[in-house]
């Protein structure tokens, strides 16, 4: 799998409809992508999984859907007004933000973990230059928030921010689901959905974009258990992205160090994964302690705390957040999917046929026999009534459509012939084994 | 139906879980709404449906799943950076604007499709003032695009909107469905996604609001065949509308005449629903000529046109547009659901047992046997596993928690009782029709 090439997934995306670049015909729009048929079907499938797999088929997590647009005390209070910032230099001639830390990784240095102050003395020790070998300014913060006006030009006009997760919908929404559901600890809540972060370098193909959807849950329980319950949640992700054709062997957990957590954070782990551009964080896990719950506490005057149904003790649960971003996962479950079968001059997704977009592609023998064509039209007709996500393929000869079929994952190709005009059955030629069988139609 | 309060429907949405005012521990953000776990079970119910039945099921329609933010020259081609306006004054002493529009219906005046410049006479002539009895500046215009920053501070930063349709970032990648799918004429492109408005008043529960969810086709065809696709849409739309439990006798079918349709419009429908607060717009379903593909063509510099594969002519297909806001659609479908029982004291939602957040509730009989709790936690457990949106209730007695499920919608209750434990026998008492059937655990 490492041997994958970015390129060809790239190439793959653009060609077959799975991922445009976003507002491409406008020359795009940097670190936005806009996911055509195939890829938001296969996204469709990746979130319907996760939301049965976490949320319909378990009765400790509850779903939620926040709003995008939050009173900005939200942020105040989760502190990422004050400190969702990238240390940014500015090339002193072209004007142009650099990310200090990209440019210092770039050009060979081990940044991660430095602050401020020791990426600046890395900076000026080496004298580093600017891409365009142009001297660069001091440091300085970029918060990475979206920032919009709401309201008229009036008075009660205020400004908002796109959020940048969508944690902090479910932490303002904690007292709602207490009192609407009364749960009983430990529980989740759990939200798919939009997130912004203006990125000074998008990069990576849709690994690190601007805008990019979310799978978050805020697990809560009491004090004493979280680490039992953060094992158990790791190991729960995990089966899941088996689930999805991820091998357990294309991940590495990475510790998070004590220098490096978010200080309420008494453990974090980012769940890496071999993407072709490095070992980068697919999923993250964190520890957060009572930070939120306190914090929203403290600032909007509401108690957030849970009262134990049994000995009436009243106390702000602790929380495990596991944090997805949909898609790299996306580019995670497409790399691990991507098969070069030299022996059969083929290249194939073989994706977990409950996430392939088109799970069935029905074509006539050939076509321009009449009776086989009108034959194959109901059969196609009645499994896409039936399904869904079934597709007509005529086009060019049997060997061209399996290979065409074989490249965006579609894990059955079913064919008419002749022969089923007598007997009613149908070859039906499996993507990953190549083999052919012939099925009665009504066995489909 | 008519006689339902929406006060009623509200107040259900918050206590039972379904809709909370957002960011609420904050004192709110006017005009953003988050879902509870019942809301957003059945929002993704009802999207799904759609996508099923519009996308999944059709071989005519491609998904598309585009970004909000894109570039600015979308909206420029579009018009919407011109055109995309409301007509606001200002209350001259509190500084306060208002919607003109609004502001005099509000007084009982009828102002459907006026210009600004009858607006403008109107208020003159009948010295309208601010609610607060305060003098009102001339007429404005206010763009309703909510505008942010994007890119570092340098000099590539740009200024991008927030979309407020999800139809352009249709028309945008209309070349690049072409060029993966080689689709006939007529086909579509459906798109479920977020937009965002930033209006003055938002008002009326979740019926206007400024961040919602939009459901949209941009249905593409030679110029002969608008009007035979234009009325098929409206009754695909209307079927699927009925399919939810929305009854055709709740809507009203409003011709919008050419005064107030956009210049390249030759038909535009609006359907509407009669909301409690009045008759309004649930469906717009508008003929929109080659207006789009033309606009982009010219600015981007593209080739937007289309070549027929049999007489290799070129040429802009016109386009058809159904356009669905999710959120008043959730409020049609839960006030068309809202029943009130006055003979057996109740009051239920009818919704269709797809839609139902909740499909199972699970009881034993009684809360205090051994032997009954563990029966029922098998059967619960099995159900959950396989269906997912099963719920375990043991509060209160049994007819408590039928009025609660019955209040959420959920079609089918299941009591393990004393024969149970003999004959594996449940007993499944039926929403609508308070019918209570016996049945083995094997059959249901």
């Amino acid at each position: 799998m490492l041997d994958i090439k970015l390129e060809d997934i790239v190439s793959l995306c653009k060609r077959r409809g799975f991922l445009y670049q976003g507002s491409e015909i406008y020359g795009g729009l940097s670190g936005t992508w806009d996911l055509g048929p195939l890829g938001v079907q296969l996204k469709r499938n990746i979130l319907q999984s996760w939301w049965q797999t976490f949320v319909e088929k378990r009765s400790d997590i509850y779903g939620l859907d926040s709003a995008i647009l939050m009173n900005p005390q939200v942020w105040q209070a989760s502190g990422h007004l004050e400190g969702f910032v990238d240390p940014i230099v500015k090339d002193q001639v072209t004007k142009i933000d650099y990310r200090a830390d990209h440019l210092l990784e770039d050009q060979g240095f081990e940044v991660e973990g430095l602050n401020l102050k020791e990426l600046q003395s890395l900076i000026d020790d080496n004298q580093i230059k600017s891409p365009d070998s142009n001297p660069l300014s001091r440091l300085n913060q970029f918060n990475l928030m979206f920032q919009t006006r709401i309201g008229a030009q009036d008075e009660r006009a205020q400004t908002v921010y796109l959020r940048p997760e969508t944690a902090q919908g479910i932490f303002v929404n904690f007292k709602n689901l207490i009192d609407s559901f009364q749960p009983d600890l430990p529980f989740g809540i759990a939200q798919i959905g939009k997130a912004f972060r203006n990125e000074i370098s998008p990069r990576d193909f849709v690994f690190r974009s601007r805008e990019f959807e979310m799978l978050e849950i805020e697990y809560f329980c009491p004090p004493s258990q979280w680490q039992t319950i953060f094992d158990q949640i790791k190991i729960d992700l995990n089966d899941w992205l088996v689930s999805l054709g991820i091998s357990l062997d294309s991940l590495t957990e990475l510790e998070v160090p004590e220098s490096e957590r978010a200080h309420y954070s008494q453990r974090t782990i980012d769940m890496q994964f071999a993407f072709p551009f490095g070992e980068k964080e697919l999923y993250g896990l964190a520890y957060r302690g009572d930070y939120d719950l306190r914090q929203h506490q403290d600032l909007s005057g509401k108690s957030l705390e849970y009262i134990d149904k049994k000995t009436q003790s009243k106390f702000l649960p602790v929380c495990i957040e596991p944090s997805i971003g949909v898609e790299r996962l996306l580019l995670a479950v497409l790399q691990s999917a991507y098969k070069v079968d030299e022996e059969n001059k083929r290249v194939y997704l073989a994706l977990p046929a409950g996430l392939a977009p088109i799970k069935y592609a029905v074509s006539p023998l050939v076509n321009n026999k009449a009776d086989l064509i009108t034959k194959a039209l109901t059969v196609f007709k009645n499994l896409q009534a039936k399904y869904g996500c079934v597709v007509w393929d005529d086009h060019g000869n049997i060997g061209k459509r399996y290979r065409r079929q074989d490249e965006v994952g579609t894990p059955a190709c079913i064919v008419i012939d002749f022969q089923t005009l007598e007997d009613d059955t149908v070859t039906v030629r499996s993507r990953d084994d190549l083999q052919q069988k012939r099925l009665k139609i009504s066995a489909l």
